[in-house]
């Protein structure tokens, strides 16, 4: 395979950084981890960045600046354009980093940067459980709640890049207080952060499934925990799943009724708990929305794990070529 | 002029019918207006529909026939490929009817069917405030509460022509019964109903300018009834307003946060009290929204009126022209 059907994807964490060098059909075929908190200022991320990209082109027998391209997801707002991070809320010393321009100049091949759940989406789009949709919403579940769009095979970024905060979309105005100061997001509502607080005030019960296996666990309560307790029985556990139900059923209705798509796919690491709260969800969304945008929407679990964002990058550097090219 | 330079635009509302022979910049050259319960069966109104566009044309000096296009816009859901009207909530017997292929059968000229709210988008989009947006959203606020969405000049349908049921997002679990059976919806806190409802409950206070303007009007509420009184101080009638401006900013957050829209339109009937809601409407969307997202948008009212719904019909026939020819 010549060199040019290769691109590298990253995928930028909060906790590790994730590259694969990808071939057209979607194969990963060489990976590397990095750890998030050891790559220092954005400066050393570069360095080290391009060192690890250089080291997983050599081993497959070529230079970067050979590959079709490169794409970083980042985790925040960035402007694809120029491929410029606006700024990374978890990763501080991170604003207006031209990491495109950084990179290329390192690389000396193409390099893209966008959104982490803009390039999930389009990775799940082109490879995974999004394939064929005409109007896909992706949703990743974790301790953010986020959102991307693919129309017609090509991201919606608004006007300014900022689309798909499915996160902070208004569900309750009298709900839980969110990560961005506001009440009732639907991230306040079924983030990480929210779950955990349900699954500690279950513990109240204390003779529970989730209080015996959060003394196992020393009293840390965590999302795999509540799930564990959810499948042995535990009826608050149960219930802390069918309320993230209740409320991503209410989310989707509202995405449903705006935007019609046909794929609704859900990714994050809560889709874990799928069949905790998918159920709900899907009652939900049935009921508040109309047959004829309802029975046009399937609503699916992400296939592509971790992988999605790398594979969404590297989709990305094939779509945007075959656009220059005019293909 | 040539008569290929024409189209017809038809705006077809609960109350009336109202017709436009509309030049390629927008003039309104001629106009017609039917009663819409004068019109009868769908077969009855085909015919008197047609027999009203003939007679624009004619005093123009030439057949239907020779029109760029027609394009009617219908107040429900419609088959936009296959010119078909769904259903018209307000307007019984209207149910599977291929208004496109009937209207070219008896005129002999290109027929397209919209929804009106689509329309009214489209048409601010090409002739009015919504004029060089790239992501257009428009809204009209009425009895329905609608929305379309206009992105890089094309209209956005969703997968089953469903898509901008602004009204139907959820703002309030707990809010208002909408009319269409569930709680809370966009159009049930602000639609033209639940205003009358604020306006008559604030009649307890009997000796205020509200209960007075009731009294002169034999006590039927009305919209602008209640804006009257806001404007002429009663602070009842002005709570009505700023409670609009409250849930509609808290609806055009949502949007702003899922397609960071360069532009929104806002028109209908309700929109007359734009001052009266706007400024609660804008605080809170600049207080919801990200920054990136907030400082992209503008937010302003129609500037068509009443007309919007017919040059949007005309702009559709160009656009979809265009399309053809390969422009």
């Amino acid at each position: 395979m010549k060199a040019r059907g290769w691109a590298v994807g990253v995928d930028f964490g909060g906790t590790s950084v994730r590259l694969g060098l990808i071939a057209r059909d979607g194969r990963i075929r060489r990976r590397r981890r990095l750890v998030s908190r050891e790559l220092g200022t954005p400066a050393e991320f570069v360095a080290r960045l391009s060192e690890a990209i250089r080291a997983l082109t050599r081993a497959q027998g070529f230079d970067p600046s050979r590959l079709a391209g490169l794409c970083v997801g980042a985790p925040g707002p960035v402007d694809s354009e120029r491929g410029v991070v606006h700024e990374l809320v978890n990763v501080p010393g991170w604003r207006r980093v031209p990491l495109a321009e950084q990179l290329e100049r390192r690389l000396r091949c193409r390099c893209l940067v966008d959104n982490d759940v803009n390039l999930f989406t389009l990775g799940e789009w082109r490879f995974g459980a999004g394939r064929g949709a005409g109007q896909l919403i992706g949703i990743t579940l974790g301790t953010g709640v986020g959102g991307g769009l693919v129309c017609e095979g090509a991201l919606y970024r608004g006007a300014s890049g900022a689309a798909g905060e499915v996160g902070h979309m208004l569900v309750d105005p009298r709900g839980r207080r969110c990560g961005c100061g506001q009440r009732g997001c639907l991230e306040g509502q079924i983030g990480t952060r929210a779950i955990l607080a349900r699954g500690r005030s279950a513990l109240r019960h204390r003779r529970g499934i989730l209080a015996r296996l959060a003394r196992q666990a020393n009293g840390a309560m965590s999302a795999p925990l509540i799930r564990r307790a959810a499948y042995l029985g535990d009826p608050d556990a149960r219930r802390v799943w069918t309320d993230v139900g209740r409320w991503l059923g209410l989310g989707l209705a509202n995405l449903v009724h705006l935007l019609n798509p046909d794929r609704i796919v859900i990714g994050g690491g809560l889709s874990h708990s799928w069949r905790l709260f998918a159920p709900t969800a899907m009652a939900v969304l049935r009921e508040r929305t109309f047959p004829i945008a309802a029975g046009a929407v399937q609503v699916v679990r992400g296939r592509l794990g971790d992988d999605a964002g790398m594979l969404g990058g590297a989709a990305l550097v094939w779509g945007t070529l075959q656009h220059a090219a005019g293909e």
